[in-house]
């Protein structure tokens, strides 16, 4: 029952007749318009859209769209992009010894609830190995030596090839990315357990707990070199009391921190979000 | 700094093209689209379209906008109203003896907040006259006697006409506007002490309270015949817990009701909430 | 390093010295109280009181305080019960189709977040037995036919007698109790995907949506023989729009029933729930 | 219908039977605890315990009781305080050109929900003076010349000890007190409008809006002398999105504050609150 779309998002400085334009572009080759949603960010002088439309009847073929909106990007001085809801993002989760993550994105991608594949789960440790036999999913075991990341970095960066990985995602992964890795791989959404720009960094919920704070955060976010400093994409809170030791406020957390990523990662993959100014516009 | 703008509301049968019409429209006058936002119910087989654009620049006066839009919204076979930005909605309040949501809205009026002007309160009782003064609000005693109801409604309505009001918010009124009222002017929201459709009717607290519910809520809604069954606008809940005795479920529902009234209200001055089928679009 | 608490959970006749007298038993025989916490309900004329103590140290035999507990609560005409934090409870889960609240249970109990262990998942469908499987769950198949649901219970009741069970989950079931099952075995909790008492019955989320409301709710609480009339434990809500399809709702939902439904059950097991007039009270 | 209580406030070194020991010492005296709290922080090694009884009945004068108490908490080694329900504080209020949290405050002390009296209102501007007189407060207008604030503090000093001041609330004050002016008067509530630690310092919502967070907080805390490191009493947040410009932050964030002001105040004002190691207990 549920119709192939395309998507486009595009971003360019903005002036009049941009909505038009782009409608009339679809309108124009037969296309049904599903979804519309745009912004303007009069600071930054700049335009956001995001146009869904059904594919039965449009007259042009995926190329001639690719084509053909590369063309519109260039005369609008913009970028552009365009994703089709049929071709399921293929999808690394990378994992380190905490499986609340981890299993909740293989659970609501199996459900249907994620349009995702996940081909590889990669980890430094090997205590999530059998859940993922589980999900029937390939365990990548990649130890990580401190002075030896980089090479560890090679091979992943050789697994996200040969598994032809659109998104990574760090479910917990506990270690940082170098610079040179997000160069050869930038699409990585990470969970950080504190609402951002707080507590930074490691130990959130200790420092958190030590802070007498009264609730309790997790922040999904796009990994950029700055760490923690990424584009936001969702974030979600949980309270606490004086009652809550450091182990509640990790328990209370990983709801939050599932609940977080997993929406985080449901938006990117359905193209609703836009990354501009170190920030996201969420078309939701 | 503030420009202003028109804003268009269509409802009109759903098919491909609309919103390239629409936004061709406003693009062909020279205007510069600030925020459009559709919306297709599938099920109802309807198109809702809320574009709002620029007026300065726009090649059409204010009263050819009119004819057009109403030509456009022949042509489509829908409903279409068009606002300006600049033109503040006029807005009477009716109370009863509780101040909270009455003096929350007057301070969000007087505040820039709510974009509206006050010209009138209407109570059934004396408590909140001298706050009316406090703002420079006319205040009109109408007693309601139960058995000449209507005979009230008459003198309320001619005050509607008398002080030209295009809203009526019931900021806990506590009084049940009868069908011919609603006949007369149907523009009112209200506020209800519930999580509606949950606790319809007399004493919501005293019965969640009752029933040990864990969260109460309030819901601010278009007013209809049936009571209580309106289109809801906004929701909002509030934690309660057994050591809540049923003062203060009043006392935190009081938090809920005016702020769940004043979003409600906002949104529908800013022409952001388009009805149908029972329900509200909300596009915020 | 934890260590074995008892936990007396009383309610009895309101009168002075109530506090005193618990808390002075407790320190009486050596004990170290950790939490102690209690409520008057002033209409009901009712005390409830819970007590959690250290047994290092603790001068009385397990067997000893259930008698010295006894004949306590028989002194103040109340009911009592004690439990100890090291036993941990049996907890059968009736699942049907749905996997999302059985794998969350599941996950829970592995991970230490519940205290239970789950010897046994019952089930009318067969969707479900390879993901107990991976827990090392016992998976028992006991289809129902409409007419013959009686049979279908005798064999449940016996299975849990098999179990030794304590508790009964009903993750999902989808599947009324009947009150003879309830007078058999009465320590059962249900999630019901609504915020109670909107939506009793079948088919909440469907019905939300044509109500058009902006959130949408699931209730965790104790089965009556009145369905979805028994004490409620734990209550959450998601924000919905208008774009929420009733397969978002559903989705949407799905967070908020498996989160509710955890609480609820750690609540209880950790001796945390006390049910008086229809309600609870939750010393958390 | 309400009675009095008394309401004893005690932290000291953990050790067994204290509970009893408090508890014992109201039943010996013939008083009846209508709410009793305690909390242990095993690895501060300290024991928070509130009780509050009933004084009808009870056997001791109040002074008595005060001397009682004192010799308890020596013999205990520990800190206590005792408050009296039917003793009003009062509350002067600082504030300076915005209105939301001060109307907030006024507003709920006249209706009853903030046990409280505010006779005095302090602020470096003129705006607020006739929101003052409508709730006939003194308003007293101290100008702040940033080269001169020593001079002005005295002036206020002397203001809290004439009007017999119990606790200051910084109600959007603007202003830093210096560790001089908290020497003298240490009871002080500010609220900062941001979930801290995150935004300390100034200008947090434009802090916010640049870093693009999802979510926006406020912060009441009792005023130390490092900035916005105080105890935290209340924390609450509001969601934000790409279309909230910095002014939609603060419009927003006004409802956040005024709520996290007020409970934090309500909580304060009930001796709910103990502060310990930088953090509060909150028994509610």
């Amino acid at each position: 029952m549920t119709t192939s779309t395309a998507i486009l998002q595009l971003i360019c400085p903005d002036r009049p007749g941009l909505v038009s334009q782009l409608s009339g572009w679809v309108a124009d080759h037969g296309g049904n318009i599903l979804h519309a949603d745009h912004h303007t960010d009069a600071g930054a002088g700049l335009f956001l859209s995001r146009i869904e439309w059904d594919l039965k009847g449009f007259r042009l073929t995926r190329e001639a769209i690719l084509l053909s909106v590369d063309s519109l990007a260039n005369k609008l001085g913009g970028k552009v992009q365009v994703s089709f809801s049929d071709q399921l993002s293929r999808v690394a989760i990378f994992a380190s010894q905490q499986s609340h993550c981890l299993l909740d994105l293989l659970w609501r991608a199996d459900n249907g609830e994620l349009p995702m594949k996940v081909p590889l789960v990669v980890s430094n440790h090997m205590d999530l190995k059998s859940l993922c036999e589980n999900f029937g999913v390939a365990f990548e075991f990649v130890p990580i030596e401190s002075d030896r990341k980089e090479d560890a970095e090679i091979i992943i960066l050789d697994l996200l090839k040969k598994y032809q990985i659109d998104l990574v995602v760090l479910a917990k992964y506990m270690q940082i990315l170098t610079g040179k890795f997000l160069e050869e791989f930038s699409q990585v959404i990470n969970i950080h357990h504190s609402f951002l720009p707080a507590f930074k960094g490691a130990q959130p919920y200790h420092r958190a707990w030590e802070r007498g704070v009264k609730l309790i955060g997790a922040t999904a976010h796009y990994v950029t070199e700055d760490l923690d400093d990424g584009p936001i994409i969702e974030q979600l809170i949980a309270n606490v009391s004086h009652r809550d030791e450091v182990n509640d406020l990790i328990r209370k957390g990983r709801d939050t921190e599932r609940i977080a990523l997993a929406r985080a990662v449901r938006l990117h993959l359905r193209c609703q979000v836009m990354v501009y100014s170190g920030k996201t516009a969420i078309f939701a």
